[in-house]
């Protein structure tokens, strides 16, 4: 299985523009990458222990890793709904590219859910739990939520706010990156773009007159289904200073938010705004 | 089946006054609406005539009704995946409201697809055939459809743009609205917000400063999870010009896009841009 890993709180570092963010990792485009997974599918494993399909149950997986920012200080744990978890993608991956699982990506064995933000595929999985309620864990009750941006994280009740599960759509652009200097004449544009659980990327569209017009990327086709889609567009550019802005629309029409600062919350997580960059041609 | 019923163009109003949308009707607020359904579980059907499972097949419906705007002229048909019409909410529906069908609004049978665009609800139907591709009809294959800004709608290929399925992420506010004026001191503002297929609204935030704050809507229990949610908030406005904006977030932390100016798309579809009012506090 190709999938693409995201982490919910990629793309931060345009948050803490807004509004500081402490305590939490500055991430700017680099907390996303994707590689061939190999395993097995979870679903297998738990009909083999005998789970059946319930709309009101969720799987919960443990980990050995203690994390001193959580309250109080405990053992890293997740969940997903048990329908997620019955699908075909999720996986107990044990080979990262054709090779044993590297200790650092979660080896010996770790969940991966495409589709989900990054901390719900739990790395060095010690244990699954089928139960009635989402994990209890710091992780799942408290951290990985959408608050509204006046909640005080330091007071904020388990259970507030809105819990992270799928990805939104999303886009960034990889090259060039902000504040390069180009050259006048053709300029190659490439980056990705990313679906929301289930769904496809459609179009991306790319802007260089601040969104008064926009012109299609032309998009690769993903190595499968879970992974971001790569896409590219040529354009001429004058000397000067230059915003290029990406967008990305789903296989339902949807098209991502405009403004980073309308998303800032409390935790940073969820950036999806348009993709801008700041260059300066010569 | 309490389901809400919502046209793709519904809020087209709002894309008007960014470029005109020729032969399209105007519709403002009104292009959606709530009722109880009650009719037989398309899957029972489906089921009861053989069908079984397959992520590649279509289910297409034809009507009766003739229209003249298609190319050619033709009755009016459309279709949805096989997986979404095997779905417990689908339904083949004779009774609206506890009273038999309407004629107007599609009696004695109509198809009800709750979370689809309502073009998808197919009124009158008198066939469905179960088949490999898409609807072929003018109706699924040219119009609803997300077509790029530059698009012309008079030489556009049958296939292109992004066929509109799930409705998006959306709210409006129905009372107080655009225009009307409004006493100094507390004023209740009123709406519904909807989030796309197998979705929950999670959150609805008001604001009165343009954007700058945001205070969170009192929501409503929905009566399915296939219908709106209404919400309110009682907020205190002084003299003056004043606009509300409102914006709603999904289950997994996603949010409407910001600005229709943004949105505006040569059939006019899929206007889910944040809902914006102007008022005059006396």
């Amino acid at each position: 299985m190709v999938a693409t890993l995201a982490c919910a709180g990629n793309r931060r570092a345009e948050l803490l523009k807004v509004r500081p963010i402490p305590g939490k990792d500055p991430w700017e485009h680099g907390a996303i990458s994707t590689a061939e997974w190999t395993g097995a599918r979870l679903a297998d494993v738990l009909e083999g222990a005998g789970v059946h399909h319930d709309e009101n149950l969720h799987v919960a997986f443990a980990a050995p890793d203690v994390a001193p920012e959580a309250r109080p200080v405990q053992s890293y744990g997740s969940s997903i709904s048990l329908r997620k978890a019955l699908s075909a993608e999720v996986l107990l991956a044990w080979e990262m590219n054709g090779q044993p699982l590297p200790r650092v990506h979660g080896g010996p064995v770790r969940v991966v859910v495409p589709g989900y933000i990054g901390a719900r595929s739990v790395k060095w999985v010690t244990s699954m739990t089928v139960q009635a309620f989402p994990s209890q864990n710091y992780f799942q009750a408290l951290d990985y939520r959408i608050l509204p941006p006046e909640a005080d994280v330091d007071t904020v009740a388990p259970g507030e706010g809105i819990p992270l599960s799928s990805l939104p759509l999303n886009c960034d652009i990889l090259t060039p990156t902000d504040g390069d200097r180009a050259a006048a004449g053709p300029l190659t544009i490439r980056g990705w773009a990313l679906a929301g659980d289930g769904h496809d990327v459609a179009r991306v569209d790319v802007s260089v007159d601040q969104g008064r017009t926009w012109r299609q990327a032309t998009l690769e086709q993903p190595p499968s289904r879970w992974a971001w889609r790569m896409w590219s567009l040529t354009v001429d550019v004058d000397t000067g200073p230059l915003t290029v802005m990406a967008r990305a629309w789903d296989d339902t029409g949807a098209v991502q938010p405009e403004f980073t600062a309308s998303l800032w919350n409390p935790r940073g997580y969820g950036n999806n705004a348009y993709a801008r960059i700041e260059l300066t041609v010569m």
